[in-house]
């Protein structure tokens, strides 16, 4: 099942894909459910419940009528890793421990569904605001204590996520901060598949495409830390909610497509990976999760500033 | 004014206190105002309200009667600063830049309000579960790209905040992540100090007292990044929301009081600062703000776990 959160004309919605274009609207279809996805998700039978009201019903709405949100407007917490990837490690340059997942947190506003504009800074204030092509998991039943055998148990689906970041803000200190949470500069969405027609997902890829051409390519079966782990990790501490968000880290660049010339002005960071591009004002950006569904978003310029930084 | 969030036997309110021990319930004295502290924070008018409504109204209630909530039960962000002092920065021997803030986020589930108990997790967990006496601000006027000379204006007011954290976890890898984030681990409140009563914040103290034993003190001028400052830069990319808090950071350790014993089961960190000592249940602990007010919480055993960790 594909469900996801919706605005449409007359008000917020959670709906359930059906073919290519059409969905189920729940308020139709259910409308004993609640009203947002997260609360769907509180529900222990809200999933099982939403697919048996979805099945076999007539898919009314079109998706080109509505515009998708991200599937969990409000999550407790977004936590995002950081190198979870052996290439990605290698072209940071960074270290990271090989026992424990490296965590950050994100909040919710610095993150836009699919097919809304990433807000790409102004060029004084960053010159590298760039693409993370990740998986998201979505947390269904929450807990604390979760062993690994059982943390599986705990995802409600999976998402594509662009953990959009803006690198000088990111290396203004050790913890990532500000560089992470730049408003719009990433993305979630447009659904929530769930496992049962995902598969396992180590076997799927991670894609990401900027203008049309790849990027970013791996199997989810490279991430150093697979999603059970981190989830049983996390739990040590923290009481996953219904609704919490893991994005788990994005893999390394292509090599530069053959025949294409070097652009140095999208190429302005201390690493200067090769095939590694940053995102401009008028790009188009996905992330693909092969049997999960693809995220795509035009970049648009944030705001100007009206003073100087630094 | 001192304006709180509280549980009382006829579900939740706010309260602005009158005296040491009596409140004005704003549901009574107000009842055209929200129920919440967020939804007063997001009216323009909304403190003023709040003022005109408590000024001179009888006090009926008790706040032995009351459990006082973290004053913002769900902020959009809470930000903690890392290494705003210099002594802190000294004992800690981590690094930190000069130039720029340095910013990390905690979820709203890992704080609890004034007089609730902090957990401390059990041994085989951590054993560092470490106090940090800190100013909290509180965002009133949202906004971006605020320029310093205005940062102020944007303030609602002043908290104490213990910014609990575990240590163990903190440094499995570059961001603090999940050490700063255990359930429970930190505390806020029991209110907001408007700066109108406050004073000039730069001038006022935090201390931190365990068991009664002064363990931190220092004048907030030293803080390496002041209020202004630190808001200017975090709305250079993060849209502050009415309730955002942002934790400013904890100074050094006082020297070990004449006589005291070493006290090595308090102090398994790596760092082993004299006079520094983690939190064990049974503890109680009080972070003060001079001119704000004293946060004092007890300390309890955190649940046990089902597994080993790591």
């Amino acid at each position: 099942m594909r469900i996801f959160s919706y605005q449409g004309r007359r008000g917020k919605g959670v709906g359930v894909m059906a073919g290519d274009t059409r969905f189920v609207a729940l308020a139709e279809a259910a409308p004993d459910l609640p009203g947002s996805l997260k609360a769907v998700l509180e529900l222990p039978d809200g999933l099982a419940r939403a697919r048996r009201a979805a099945d076999g019903k007539p898919a009314e709405h079109e998706i080109s009528e509505i515009v998708f949100l991200p599937p969990i407007e409000e999550p407790n917490a977004i936590w995002a890793l950081a190198l979870n990837f052996k290439l990605h490690i290698q072209e940071t340059g960074l270290t990271t421990s090989d026992k424990y997942p490296h965590l950050f947190m994100r909040h919710a506003g610095s993150l836009v569904g699919h097919g809304q504009a990433l807000r790409c800074p102004p060029f004084d204030v960053s010159q590298e605001h760039d693409y993370e092509g990740e998986l998201a998991v979505v947390i269904g039943k929450g807990g604390r204590h979760i062993p690994v055998e059982k943390a599986l148990d705990h995802v409600a689906g999976y998402c594509p996520f662009n953990e959009g970041s803006v690198r000088e803000f990111q290396r203004h200190n050790r913890n990532f901060g500000l560089g992470k949470n730049f408003e719009e500069s990433g993305s979630i969405g447009p659904w929530i598949m769930t496992p049962d027609e995902s598969g396992d997902i180590a076997k799927q890829h991670v894609i990401t495409r900027l203008n049309g051409v790849e990027r970013q390519k791996s199997t989810l079966s490279d991430m150093l830390f697979p999603v059970e782990q981190v989830i049983h990790y996390l739990s040590t501490g923290y009481r996953l909610r219904s609704g919490d968000i893991i994005a788990m880290g994005t893999p390394g660049a292509l090599p530069k497509p053959a025949g294409e010339a070097h652009d140095p002005d999208r190429q302005r960071g201390r690493h200067k990976v090769e095939g590694k591009l940053s995102m401009r004002p008028g790009d188009r950006v996905e992330v693909e999760i092969t049997g999960v569904g693809v995220l795509a978003n035009p970049v648009a310029a944030d705001e100007p500033v009206a003073y100087r930084v630094g």
